[in-house]
């Protein structure tokens, strides 16, 4: 008689590997078994974009576990090349479909957990994305696919279709392996779903350095073909790009079919609707990873977040939760963390306009600074902005952008907002600081103080967004640059508005400035500006505020001494 | 009528500087006057040992605002030269000695600051102290004085008294130089009030492969000089040792001899006691930076905590004060981070025995892991190591070691315990991941996870120090090693109690195990000892617990196939 639990689980790439291994720690006698269409488990699927750019040279390298480990090692079943097809909630069983035979059986469960992920988006009304050498990237036999187009067609020219995460990554791998590459984005901004526009445009900036040929705000219309049904060319509303080889990055949608056949609940969002244990409505299905919805911790509302921390993390819970325990999930930050070629781009929490449109009073700063201590070799320039709700002075959000170090930030971000910290209790962390590793005040020290000084009042601040909008606009304010003459001559923002007045020529010559004069004074960090807006203030200029991030926040053209 | 705050400054280093700052920005009106003894104001005093090993080229670097910048930019004096020797708190006067024409005079305030640092402990009774040739290196006209008996010497052989930040900085300053390098440290390891034994280890292991002659437990009882009173030798406990230049590097004491002889408090510690807004017993005295004490943020207790992110803190605060504001500081958590050669450390909060000694039940991990995804190139090795409070689930310090990245750890426990954050909390964080930056699972996400699994009693752990005393005795028990053959022949434990059973064989070769021994199983990280502890719970093994943080966390000798 065996009265061993029977815990079938459906996906075999993150959440459900995951979910096998806890619970077999958690129970050693539970009949544990893994149904997966693919061939392989437990993918690396992260590093596929790297798998294509090269710096991962093997695919052994993301299949770190294979079914014979899970067997040995952990007793678990791992049944590949079979795809679950319907569940009876009533027998409690679950109906697959072998792929090799297109036979069908019957496995019984006590407890059936669905991780079933997600399936890049793909328009079906978009002509031409069953090209040949048109691609998606979510599994390693789509990396192995592009691979041997490479070997077999030599591209020149990739085209990236959206510019997020996948995309943007993948764009880097076709320049490392030598292609031109081109992205287009319907939407405005690089990382439109991640990065506020001013800090996009660091990313843009690079992406551009580094030869990648940026086509924001241009949808796609169709992909053409030539007379053997290859990809040629990529038709935006602006025009034609030719291609040999295209990456549709469009994002996910979460593969839901097997949970709302079996009449489980699908929230607004398109993801299988889970409560904190991640449970279904029927308490002997749980659901985890890239195919369910998501709590985010700041709005409370419903969001997809398909990551394979969140889908390890999940795992952990359900694993402990069909093993008789009891775990909960608080939900996800939204978080993201992205290299670009040599600028790292990180986002925590809500944006700017997505607090404003969550109904937040949300004061912002932009903090510019070096990564570790400036004297120390190496240091790299990074930007931190920070998203806070005025009423509370909790910590609604944060990006940062740079060459330098930016993951750390993201997660003092991360930690910060997940335990309901507000910029005071930032601006006083113990941060951990010697040379090589911060300043003695680190970036979201920094952040944290121009809010705390925006809401008692003493420092005032207009966005480079704006600012751009009356300069175009030819409003009449002075735009006082207060750097250095070599900082001006290296680079400056052509306007008549603007003017240079370096920092320790301002107490000297402020009466050159007309006393009822709106004035907005920049720099290159925000640093000198804000000071320049304290002396003017102390000086009886009383319209003065600074810009926020100053040039290093500019999403626009400059003068440029150099190229 | 001159009706502006007079604010006055002593010590013109750290905080000094960032309180007449941000006086200034705060009140535009105020006289500030900042007195400093010295030549130089702001000195970048934290990279004095880059400054000396040489990847700090230029002292310029180091001294990035001068008293012309304050003058100008801030409208701040400082008083170069000067020594503030006493205070008459009813005249409300600052008696300052013109150190170039030693005159004295009064300089009235409305506000004084005392911020006069701290001043390297140099034992009175350690015969040789004031040699030639023997140093303390705290200010820039230390690490100059250093860099010109260099030149001036050619010294072969340098000796550090003092295994601290300062001093193991250093010791690498000095092997940068080219110098045979030895390490003499009273207590019995490195970084003794930064480290538990087992996270210092690694340290000791970088030190030694650096080819640092490192010589821990050996209190140093003279320095012996030459006929011309150069410094020749430290003679320790153990025995001479050739040294043709002396660091000691045995912390710094509290300048505070200005205060006392005010009459002001100085607490315990021999810091100047301060409350929450930086104020010392009169409320028209403030004092910050290394000369004051801190609150501990998890003990409440008072602590010396010299660090010049600390300064900084309280010089806002004070700055705040100063001017009519208002502002706290909560406190540090004796946060600590330092590059060693190739190996960084760091440390937060309370170390396991300081916790214990602070009356806490304390449970603990030690979570060895990849700094970001194993399979993206690059990836080092990093070991966490989290001190949590069995009876709340509280984090009460950490400490993290290794080749890879530290610093983001360190902050992140920062964070966590600054806000009350308990191991359930680090456990859902949702940090930024991506392959280049993180795996899925961070290692402080495991090491929340082992404490979780030892708090609801499936975890048994016991540690590398408890392992290695029961060898020592000879008691009985089976120390399984379950890594793999070649892992074992490149490095294993060597010890009769120590046996050899790959993991992927464990289940299979179960019962060649005696069901009634006393199992302690190890890997390489932990996380395949854990594995087996289940699955030999789960065989009916009663007494097994897995070597927390395994061979990576073994601070001891162990048979290794190269050299």
């Amino acid at each position: 008689m065996d009265k061993a639990t029977n815990i079938v689980i459906v996906g075999g790439m993150a959440a459900g590997p995951k979910t096998a291994a806890r619970a077999r720690r958690c129970d050693s006698h539970a009949r544990i078994t893994v149904i997966e269409q693919g061939q392989t488990v437990s993918e690396g699927s992260c590093g596929l974009p790297y798998f294509v750019g090269g710096q991962i040279e093997s695919e052994a390298a993301l299949l770190i576990r294979g079914p014979k480990y899970f067997k040995e090692v952990m007793d678990i079943d791992i049944v590949n090349g079979t795809r679950a097809v319907a569940i009876d909630r009533t027998a409690k069983e679950l109906e697959v479909l072998d792929l090799n035979t297109n036979t069908t059986s019957k496995i019984p469960y006590d407890k059936l957990v669905i991780a079933t992920g997600a399936t890049p988006a793909v328009p079906r009304g978009l002509k031409g994305h069953d090209l040949k050498g048109v691609f998606t990237l979510t599994k390693l036999a789509d990396a192995n696919a592009i691979l041997s187009e490479m070997t077999a067609t030599s591209p020149k020219r990739a085209v990236v279709v959206g510019a997020g995460l996948i995309g943007i990554e993948t764009a880097e791998a076709f320049r490392e392996r030598g292609l031109e590459v081109s992205v287009v984005e319907a939407l405005p901004t690089v990382f439109p779903a991640l990065l506020d526009a001013e800090m996009a445009s660091q990313v843009e900036k690079e992406l551009t350095e580094k030869g990648v040929d940026l086509r924001v705000g241009q949808r796609v219309m169709s992909l053409e073909g030539d007379d053997k049904g290859h990809v040629r060319q990529v038709l935006t509303e602006k025009g034609p790009i030719d291609a040999d080889i295209v990456l549709l990055a469009l994002g996910a949608r979460p593969n839901v079919e097997l949970a709302k056949q079996a009449g489980l609940t699908i929230g607004a969002t398109g993801g299988i609707a889970v409560n904190a244990c991640m449970q279904t409505d029927d308490p002997d299905i749980y659901a985890g990873g890239d195919c369910v919805e998501n709590v985010h911790r700041v709005t409370g509302e419903k969001i997809l977040a398909p990551m394979g921390s969140t889908a390890n993390k999940h795992g952990r819970i359900i694993g402990t939760n069909v093993t008789g325990g009891c775990d909960t999930f608080p939900g996800v930050l939204g978080t993201a963390v992205v290299k670009v070629f040599d600028v790292n781009a990180s986002r925590v929490g809500l944006g700017e306009s997505q607090a404003i449109a969550a109904g937040y009073d949300v004061i912002t700063a932009i903090a510019p600074g070096s990564e570790h201590a400036s004297y120390y070799p190496g240091a790299q320039m990074i930007t931190a902005k920070m998203v806070v709700d005025r009423a509370t002075g909790k910590v609604l959000g944060g990006q940062v952008v740079g060459k330098g170090e930016v993951a750390k930030r993201a997660d003092v971000l991360v930690t910060t907002i997940s335990l309901g910290g507000t910029v005071e209790d930032v601006a006083n962390l113990d941060l951990a600081y010697s040379p090589p590793f911060n300043g003695a005040m680190d970036v979201l020290h920094n952040a944290a103080n121009v809010i705390r000084n925006k809401m008692s009042g003493m420092a005032k601040s207009i966005s480079p967004v704006k600012v751009n909008e009356r300069i175009c606009c030819g409003e009449e304010f002075v735009l006082l640059d207060v750097r250095s003459n070599p900082e001006w001559e290296d680079a400056h923002i052509e306007a008549s508005q603007c003017r240079l007045m370096p920092l320790n020529k301002l107490r000297a010559e402020v009466n050159a400035l007309p006393k009822d004069a709106e004035i907005v004074t920049m720099c290159r960090t925000s640093i000198r500006a804000y000071q320049a807006q304290r002396i003017l203030n102390g000086e009886g200029f009383e319209n003065v505020c600074f810009m926020d991030g100053s040039i290093t926040a500019w999403p626009y053209a400059v003068v440029c001494k150099h190229k």
